[in-house]
C-alpha cells in the first residue's frame, strides 16, 4: 500500500486516507475472524459469564527496552481480566494519534500489539482511530477494553481477604517503571534492564482452583505499595511486608538509591500480587515458581489484625517503616 | 470533598489524589449497581448475543451548544450499538485528562456523561483515568466501549443491500459539525444552531422488526456522503441521492455556502441513515416521523445498479454531481 510517511489530520476524517490507514495498518496486522472494520458493533461468542474492563495507555517513550505501547495495551487489559479470574477473549482498540506521528512507527506498534494479542489468544474485534492536531496528543495513546469469561470456581475479591492471609508476588517489582524512566534519557543513565511487560495469564490460571485464593492484582500504577494500601483501606486490616524477601532486581535498586525512588511504588506490567490463605501459601508459591514467569516469586508479607489499618514495611535491619499512600507522581506517563 | 481546582499529574498516579478524583467525581456521578471502581474487571449480565464496540472522543471545544464531550461519549457508542440492531447495556469509560484541566469543568462533563447514560439506560461499569502532562493532550479525551444485546430478528449489514433499495435519513444533516465549528469561534460567526447529539435508539428500535430493513448507520465523521461511499464500495452498486429532499437546516446551509463546505460531509451525532426495501420505505418513514427525533425524516435516495459504483447527487436544478470520497479533513476534532 502507498502510505504517507507521516500521519495527517486527513487520516482521521472518515474518508479515503482513514480507510487506507485502517485497511493498510490496523486491519492488516490485527486480522482475525471476529474483526469487521466496516461494522458498527461486532458479535461476541461467550460461553460463560462475561467480565469487562478498560484501560488507557499513555506511556512515553512509545518504545522501551522489553516492550512498547502496543504490547502494553494488550497485556494491561489482558492482565486486568486475568487477575479477576477470567480467561481474556476479546479486545477493542481505540487509537488517538497525534498528527505528525511517523507511519512506520505506528505500524511497528500495531504489529507489536497484534503479536501480543495472538500470544494471549485474544481477538481484537472492534476499533476506532482519531487523529488530533499537533500539540494535542503525546504522539499516540492506545485504549483497550476487554471481555473475558469467568474461570474462577471460587469468588475472588478484596472482601474475601482475612487476617493471617499470606501475600505473594510473582516476581521482582519495579522493572517496568525504571526501564521506562531510563528509556526517557532524562537522567543520562543507561540500564541493562528490560520491562517486565507480559501477560500474567499463566500465573493467574495456575492458582484459580486453590480454595484458599482470595484476591489477585497486577501492581501497575503506584506499584506494590498501592495494592497494599487498597487492601488495607478496603479490609480495615494491616498489611505487613517483609523488605528482606521482596524481590527487586539489582539495577532497579541502584537507580532507586541514586534518585531517591522507592521501588515499592514503581509500576510493574507483568507481575501479580496474590493474597492466599496461609495454609495454601506454600502450594501457591510452588505453582508459581514452576512457571518461567514465576521462578522469582516469593511470599512477601501477611495480613495483620493486631496493628492499625496501615501498610508497614519490616526493614532488613529489623525496623519498621510506614509505606504512605502515594501522593506525588514519581513517574508520569509510565503506562 | 475537598478537590483541587485543577487536575495535576498526581491525579493520575494511582495514589491518594487519583482515588479522590475517582471517588469524588467519576464514581459519584456514575454510581450504579454494576460499577465497582475497585475491581479489575466487572461481570456483565447478558441475556442474549453480545455486541461490542468502541469509540474515542476528541471534540474541541469540550462544550458546545446542545452538547458536550461527556454526552457525546455516551451517545456515540450507544448509537454504534443501536444501528447494529442492539439494545445498549454496558459502557466502559477511559478518560485521558491533560494536566491543568479545571476540576469543575471535568465534573460538569462527567455529570453530563452520567445523565446521558441514565437516559440511554446503559450502566458505566468499568473505567480508567490517565493524566498526561500539559501539552500532551487536548484538555480531555473520553473513550467508551459498549456492550449491547442483539435485538434485530433479521440480519443487518452492508451485504444485505440490494439494487432498488430506498435510502432514508432520520433528520437534517450537518448540525453537529457546523455547531462545533461555530463554537470554536475561529470564524467569528455566531449561530442559533444546536448539535443534534442524541441517542438514536428510539429510531433504530422502531425499525428492527421490518423484514425489509437492510442496514443502518449513524453518519458521524465524514457525514452522509461517507456512509454513501461505504455502501457503494462494499456493494459495488451506485448510490443516488436527491438534493432537493435531503433535510438540511437553513443555518447549516448558510454557513456551508459562506465557507465552501458541503453539508453532506459534515458529522451528525444523532441521525440515522437506513437502507430499506422499496416496498417498506414508506412504512419506515412513517414510523420515524411519528417519533420526536424523526419528524423531519425523509426518503433521500436509492441504490442503483444501472450506473457506476459511485455516489451521485441529483441536484435541485436537475443536474448530477459526483460526491467524491472525502480526502481533506474539513473539521478536525469534531467528535
Amino acid at each position: 500500500m502507498n502510505q504517507e510517511r507521516w500521519i495527517t489530520l486527513a487520516h482521521g476524517n472518515g474518508g479515503r486516507f482513514m480507510r487506507e490507514l485502517i485497511d493498510g495498518i490496523f486491519a492488516r496486522h490485527l486480522a482475525n475472524p471476529g474483526l469487521d472494520v466496516r461494522a458498527d458493533a461486532v458479535a461476541l461468542e461467550l460461553d460463560g459469564e462475561a467480565l469487562f474492563t478498560t484501560d488507557g495507555f499513555t506511556v512515553q517513550p512509545l518504545e522501551f527496552p522489553g516492550g512498547d505501547i502496543g504490547m502494553l495495551a494488550v497485556h494491561g487489559t489482558v492482565n486486568d481480566l486475568a487477575v479477576a479470574g477470567a480467561i481474556p477473549r476479546y479486545l477493542s482498540l481505540s487509537a488517538i494519534i497525534e498528527e505528525g506521528l511517523e507511519t512506520e512507527l505506528l505500524e511497528r506498534l500495531v504489529a507489536s500489539l497484534a503479536a501480543a494479542a495472538r500470544e494471549a489468544e485474544v481477538q481484537v474485534v472492534a476499533g476506532d482511530t482519531k487523529v488530533v492536531p499537533r500539540g494535542h496528543g503525546g504522539g499516540l495513546y492506545f485504549i483497550t477494553s476487554g471481555v473475558g469469561i469467568r474461570a474462577n470456581p471460587i469468588p475472588l475479591g478484596l472482601d474475601r481477604i482475612q487476617a493471617g492471609d499470606s501475600i505473594l508476588v510473582s516476581g521482582p517489582v519495579g522493572d517496568h517503571g525504571i526501564c521506562v524512566l531510563l528509556a526517557r534519557e532524562e537522567f543520562g543513565l543507561q540500564g541493562e534492564l528490560n520491562s517486565d511487560c507480559a501477560s500474567v495469564l499463566p500465573l493467574t490460571r495456575t492458582l484459580l482452583d486453590l480454595p484458599g485464593l482470595r484476591f489477585m492484582r497486577d501492581p501497575t500504577r503506584g506499584g506494590l505499595a498501592t495494592v497494599a494500601h487498597e487492601i488495607s483501606q478496603v479490609t480495615g486490616l494491616g498489611v505487613r511486608l517483609w523488605e528482606a524477601v521482596i524481590p527487586v532486581h539489582e539495577p532497579v535498586r541502584s537507580v532507586c538509591d541514586m534518585l531517591g525512588y522507592d521501588p515499592y511504588y514503581l509500576a510493574c506490567e507483568g507481575r501479580v500480587v496474590a493474597v492466599v490463605a496461609p495454609e495454601q501459601a506454600a502450594e501457591a508459591l510452588t505453582r508459581w515458581q514452576r512457571l518461567p514467569q514465576g521462578h522469582e516469586a516469593a511470599i512477601i508479607g501477611r495480613i495483620d489484625a493486631t496493628g492499625p489499618a496501615a501498610v508497614v514495611l519490616e526493614t532488613e535491619l529489623g525496623g519498621e517503616r510506614l509505606l504512605d499512600e502515594l501522593e506525588d507522581d514519581p513517574l508520569p506517563r509510565i503506562c
